[in-house]
């Protein structure tokens, strides 16, 4: 049997042999020709039960919300402004109605408060749990769009977002944890950074950025076998919220552990050009009100170089993959 | 519990309460705004298992090319030529290696040889069946595109494709039946009529167009409900082809049923003006060497009324719903 990372493989191998790059495969979205100047930005995304949620923890409301975000990410990631939606449902004929109406209603009023036109999309019934798939567009001026392969060596790599809450949150969802509702809010309504990556996308400077969906550690290694760059990150920037720390204690995880591989986090990644960074990180902090991480630099060397303090430390590398390592 | 077509309705009520018409809601494809005289045309399909096909006898080949072909199908039916492809695959773990590399080949070769780009798409594991779901992007001048909504009484009805021959291959396969090949192959290869739908989307007299993908009854009362027409259907020009009258008549199945409510047929349904009828069709049949049905007409009330060699009849309606009257 193959695994998750294996059949993705190969599909993007299958991907590769037959589109060409400047449509971005293997980006977090492609791109579709629209004038000189802009560009459509599309992204699919699915949602597949007892993969990528439980029914017995995700309200309908809550499930609807992120079926949009973690599509909306995508777009964040490549600087878009997002505007239409097409939403795919194969439902299970046994769903309550009432389940399916507040899954519907707060998707629309999802779409309505983010000012997106909710398109089209095709209704099924499955026999087999329930599959959310929707299709996002977006738009950016060509200027503006940002990939994860342009990233040089000595940039500053940095993050927008939290890290590791969703993660540790999934831990406390899947074990029946009381408690904890700030870390499973991140699970179960991750926002997307849309204006974050708007924003980032009009920087000039910011040189590369993808979306953290599978964990930072996993992410980053991508970034940089995309951008043919290694990276140097030192565990020291990776600070715990209050709140991560507070459930890691609780339920006996490594909250390093969990900024590192835990998933779900719906985080920016970006590379930005070393002299400009202050002032950028500057900016940020006075738009939006919190502060950029920064966790390392990108060097030439090809690999992943992990520091605590400077010096040289080791970290034994688990995947994340969301339901399968929680048993 | 909710049936499917109460589940889509309820789907599409809420898409209505949120999306403007001119984008399309309700038609085959949603529209795209790409410049003054051109228009993006999108549209995605979910083929679902055990809703829509059964894994024990789709090659892995036919479904590839099935799942391509049944999204083209939606394009075609608004007049545009494809030209993208997300593909969104949600996989079971135990599924072949050698049947993943042998689907995946089928949809990039079919991708090449109809000219599409494979642009990207997301890919998962599942832990209740393969659930795949593409999203086709096409274009068309604005002046080309053909809508469900724009029939007028007292136009032509006409079909372009075969009818019934799927309805009755998907009973041939699920009761397991032997030989019947042709008619099978309908089920498991499909060919969008993407050609016709292009040069369709060029006649002007062409009024309304939308593909007949769950049985010609339905989906011609969906193109009266949307233009707020009636019709008349003539059922002496249903004329069965020798192979679903052979294989009715081996399985004991009406023809006729077959013609008009079997499912699968992806045939294109028009209403062209009457007066330039006569010529369209023989244009037609110069350019793809087989003939238009013409099956009726349409009409001011809002009934669909079927007659006999010219008298009234009646027809008692069983829908379509893929598998669930097969048992």
């Amino acid at each position: 049997m193959l695994s998750e990372a294996e059949i993705i493989k190969k599909v993007q191998q299958a991907m590769n042999s037959v589109a060409a790059g400047v449509y971005g495969i293997g980006d977090d979205a492609a791109i579709l020709p629209l004038n000189d100047m802009t560009s459509y930005v599309i992204s699919k995304d699915l949602l597949v039960e007892d993969t990528h949620f439980r029914l017995r923890y995700f309200e309908p409301e809550n499930l609807s919300h992120k079926a949009l975000h973690v599509n909306l990410s995508d777009l964040a990631a490549m600087g878009a402004t997002p505007q239409f939606v097409l939403l795919g449902l194969s439902i299970p004929q046994d769903l309550d109605q009432g389940w399916i109406d507040t899954f519907l209603e707060g998707f629309v009023g999802e779409c309505k408060k983010q000012e997106i036109s909710l398109i089209g999309g095709d209704t099924t019934l499955s026999q087999h749990g329930l599959f959310i798939s929707a299709t996002v567009i977006g738009q950016a001026q060509k200027a503006h769009l940002k990939f994860r392969n342009r990233a040089q060596p000595g940039e500053i790599l940095c993050v927008a977002g939290p890290l590791g809450e969703a993660g540790a949150g999934l831990v406390a969802l899947e074990k029946g944890i009381s408690g904890l509702e700030s870390l499973k809010e991140r699970v179960l309504r991750p926002e997307a950074l849309i204006q974050e990556g708007i924003w980032f996308g009009k920087q000039q400077k910011v040189t590369a950025m993808m979306d953290i969906s599978d964990g930072l550690y996993i992410d980053l290694s991508r970034l940089c076998q995309a951008s043919c760059v290694g990276a140097s990150i030192e565990l020291s920037t990776l600070k715990p919220s209050p709140t991560l720390l507070e459930g890691c204690q609780q339920m006996g995880l490594d909250p390093l552990e969990c900024m590192l591989t835990g998933g779900e986090d719906y985080a920016l990644l970006m590379t930005i050009e070393a002299d400009d960074y202050p002032t950028l990180a500057k900016d940020f902090k006075e738009r939006f009100e919190y502060s950029l991480i920064t966790i390392g630099k990108t060097t030439k060397n090809h690999s992943i170089i992990l520091t605590q303090d400077g010096l040289l430390t080791s970290f034994a590398y688990t995947p994340f993959s969301h339901f399968k390592e929680l048993g």
